[in-house]
């Protein structure tokens, strides 16, 4: 029998894609879908592209509705307003899988300080698993709640988690340069996002002040074994979907390898995994190779001190739904590419 | 010695064009930018890349100091503000070129039908002159108070006039697809101009209820001398400056000109134009031929029945600040391509 | 048991989104992908998006293979190829899908005059079916060999068919204003097509001499029932996938319906079909509402003498691989909607 | 009197480039242009967009021309085309700046290395000046030949100047991670520089072996009087014009300054640099605010450990053609803003 879905947020990017990959799982069914809009209105009059595939209409926030008519729930909200919903959803017995960052990090300092409130819900991070199924898969497995990571970490986890795994690098030579297309920035209505002021342009953002550089850190420092600081500056790119980043880091004194070692020690670790790619040597990932699919493809190089690595996702799929939708395949037992490749 | 400008309205798109063409405009000098701002900013500020190049400072709007510091003023303001400012600066005694619609429509109706409010100023109505120089030229030397063209109109009425004016064609088939980068919506706040609603996406908007059509309307029924409808359907383009038009026209039962003929007939009608360039039999203007130039192009083509035409110009250039440096020029007596070519 | 299934020309657009398509349909397996190619060469590699979801090798064109291995071909060639290796699959027996123009057109010298070569197989012409199943399913359905429709007619006719087949315009004022997108014009290596030369550009090329509009008028005449010319001029916009279309006709003498009927008239016409959306009054379709869709969405307006019509489809779905894979689906009686919703 | 200008190559983005300054400079006139074509051709043919503004006819190479009608000749010709003409150029009296990378690099095995082939003039490698005006200025107003330099290089080098000049950072950690619009790639006709696989899509190439890395190591290692090694890292970006380039540096020991130090001393370095301009504390150079400008705008970063710079520049104008002009002006004691601002 299908899992009956709830989606809260479906008018963002990510939870426009949520519906999009759920309409055509065959072991789910959307039943209820809801945003914050003035009336309900039919999702097909939202976004025309689902006219004549889905009749469902998209509500105002109904906890009742989701409650009575949902197994699973994917919360696509803002910041902050993940955990006011969160912890009465977990209560009434609802598996949850929230894109927001509301419970990624354990630090409640660190959030405090990125996402400018104190939390409200920090029982609940404690429950909650990273869902990273390349390094949480059997936590996920288990679990009935998920912060699902942000769209930068997953490229930059993924980028580093072998050499960090096997600390081979300098824990804190890291710099991610990370390029994002505009749909990583939200559906806001917001000067920096028209297009004349994104088209033919390029810019940094943020400089080493993102909210998702101690989402990143906490993560490697976990796989380090010891706190890892890291350089990361996004940029915006004039395109609509994908993640690049291009990550520099300075090899451990004892580390001899070279790059066509470090492509078979990836390919060693990631052996299993049905998402991640690695190119062979002299090869990088395109965003074009990423983009529409939920594989995060990884590049390699080193000569006699550094490593670069470039990693790309789609930062919708991968990078947000797709990782959510991998997330409750794993979590419900259907096989793991099921609606995603 | 150099005429005295200022500039209402500098911050959006027709004022920072404005900026850029005066300031290496030899025979004028900018003494005053103003727009509504919360506090006076210097316009490198603004605008970064002004930076070095000006230390003008951008004030709110003052006319005080309007008054007392220019011999012209032009206005780069939203339709409805204009009309609320010409009056005061006519009265003073000062030239004023008006980028807005409020003193292009001669018929008070059309104009409270487009443009929802009633004509606070219709005296002046009068008093201006259509500052489209190819049309109008003797006119504009001698006034002080020009309606400066819209930028379909621009396109639409130099591709057509030589055909109207000589009724070679039937003045009610006149079908006119326009295509506009985005920078002719300004630099308004609207999900509409977001870039990821306008990258990867092209649409058709104000389908034949656009507020231009009544200018063009206005403007060709002068030329043939009766009466002439238009169809007129714009569409956004996903790119930032430039307006193509393609024109289609029935011809005149008696008309037997073939495209040599009517391109012979577009150049004489043109001779002496500095800013249209026809282009020869079996080609036709790109964008990137007019993009950052004040030239309008325009290709011809024709059949037994039809004319096809193809008009293009930068919206930011002929379509607006270029036109209006250019009517200046003409009514200053400065050779007409200064600072222009 | 599924149908095996191959293509040639796999490396194209139009061959890289049936591979695309038909990876994902239950009822379909690829047993056979060949292009020129140097050497065989796997998929994955040639697209590094497919690797991990198929192990394909696209091969060098081989008829022996495509003959033991495959129930029906997909012809994903350029003009006058797919004549040369049509007629030896229809002879072996093979179902054959013919992207190409090379089968669409009836007149013999139409087709000489618009792609430059005498036709080597007009036997076959006759047999071909014009595969859009909106006016054509049946036959389509007892049909072994598809002419399927160039993606510029697709629109277009779709736009028009109602008006057509009941002669509420005149036949001979048709106006099709058509803008595409760049893989419109495939992966030739043409200084045309570079980014440099397309980006912030936009221009109309084959001003009314299109090789798509002779295919254009043949299918509107037979709606009519009488020959129908029309004006057409294609259009390159900025952007990777979609047409649309804006297309001018004049209305009969003696039709007096307004939009709201046309539109009742154009869902009736319609009303069985799963991949024609009409628009509600004052609504019309963007590119971003069917790109990556197999939709053609068309929205109407009508005064007093004009209909205009704006109708979108994505160039590579709905007009090409999309529509190809729905008349398979036709062919074998599988449901129209498999593997394209 | 003006200066004779000669350009060979002006039907690449250089020479176009150019041409559009060279027309509005008052000081300078063109008397030849030439290029590889098959014919003489007038430049307003082959760029629509300087019709009415040139009567130019660009011819085939023919050394005699440029000899008898130039005092200056810009080569913006391909890497090991301009050492074959500049020999004898330089030999005849002439004034030659050479957009091309022959001249940029003293070592020749480097050159060897990376231009794939052995350097046919090393005698006038020595006589170049490296043309870039911030740091060698009162060579350059002394030189007859000027090696212009590449475009990644003047950003890099302006971008860490001050801190390699003053030995602030450890040589050996400059990371740059550069993104170029694709002018930067020249008019090649190239599968990589198609509209379909550069729009929507971002990728690194060359991945620290690109042939811009041994330039700025050379420039780099002069100031800092040290060799340094660098990761240099260049990326395509979809856009038509700019490079933006992320450095990431460390700090030396004995550092402590923080970013405003660090700006205020950028802001001394350049004090008396018209195109360089140092941006405030937190706020960092977009593209858009340098493209169609021959300024490079830098934003500065620092912690504990790094330095983060961000450096902008127009790839055609500071990057390459603007910066040539520059050279020009201050070669003949002509005010060195003319026609650049």
């Amino acid at each position: 029998m299908a899992i009956k879905v709830g989606i809260i947020g479906a008018t963002g990017y990510a939870g426009e894609t949520l519906v999009e990959i759920l309409l055509s799982h065959p072991s789910a069914v959307i039943t209820v879908v809801q945003a914050m809009l003035e009336k309900a209105r039919p999702l097909g009059d939202i976004f025309p592209r689902f006219k004549g595939k889905t009749t469902l209409v998209c509500k105002t926030p109904y906890m009742k509705e989701i409650v009575g008519k949902c197994d699973l729930v994917f919360l696509a909200l803002p910041h902050t307003v993940s955990m006011k919903m969160a912890p009465f959803l977990i209560k009434e017995g609802k598996s949850v899988i929230d894109l927001s960052a509301d419970y990624r990090l354990r630090d409640l300092g660190v959030y405090a300080h990125y996402y400018k409130t104190k939390h409200s819900d920090p029982r609940n991070i404690r429950a909650a698993v990273y869902g990273l199924p390349e390094l949480y898969r059997n936590k996920i497995k288990k679990s009935r709640f998920i912060a699902n990571p942000g769209c930068y970490p997953t490229a930059a986890i993924l980028g580093l988690a072998p050499l960090a795994a096997l600390s081979l690098i300098e824990s804190d030579s890291i710099i991610i340069d990370a390029k994002s297309g505009i749909t990583g920035a939200g559906r806001t209505l917001n000067q920096d996002l028209l297009f004349g002021n994104v088209n033919e342009n390029f810019k940094a953002y943020k400089v080493n002040v993102h909210q998702h550089a101690p989402e990143i850190s906490q993560e490697l420092s976990k796989l380090f074994g010891r706190k890892s600081n890291i350089v990361f500056v996004p940029h915006i790119l004039p395109l609509n979907k994908g993640i690049l980043e291009t990550i520099y880091v300075r090899k451990n004194a004892r580390l001899k390898r070279n790059t066509a070692d470090l492509i078979n020690l990836y390919r060693k670790f990631y052996k299993d995994e049905p998402f991640v790619r690695i190119r062979d040597e002299g090869v990088f990932p395109q965003l074009r190779d990423v983009v529409d699919t939920n594989f995060c493809d990884i590049g390699i190089k080193a000569d006699a001190k550094n490593i670069i690595i470039v990693a790309a996702i789609d930062n919708l799929l991968k990078g947000a739904s797709g990782q959510a939708v991998q997330n409750m395949n794993i979590m419900y037992n259907i096989p793991e590419k099921t609606a995603l490749i």
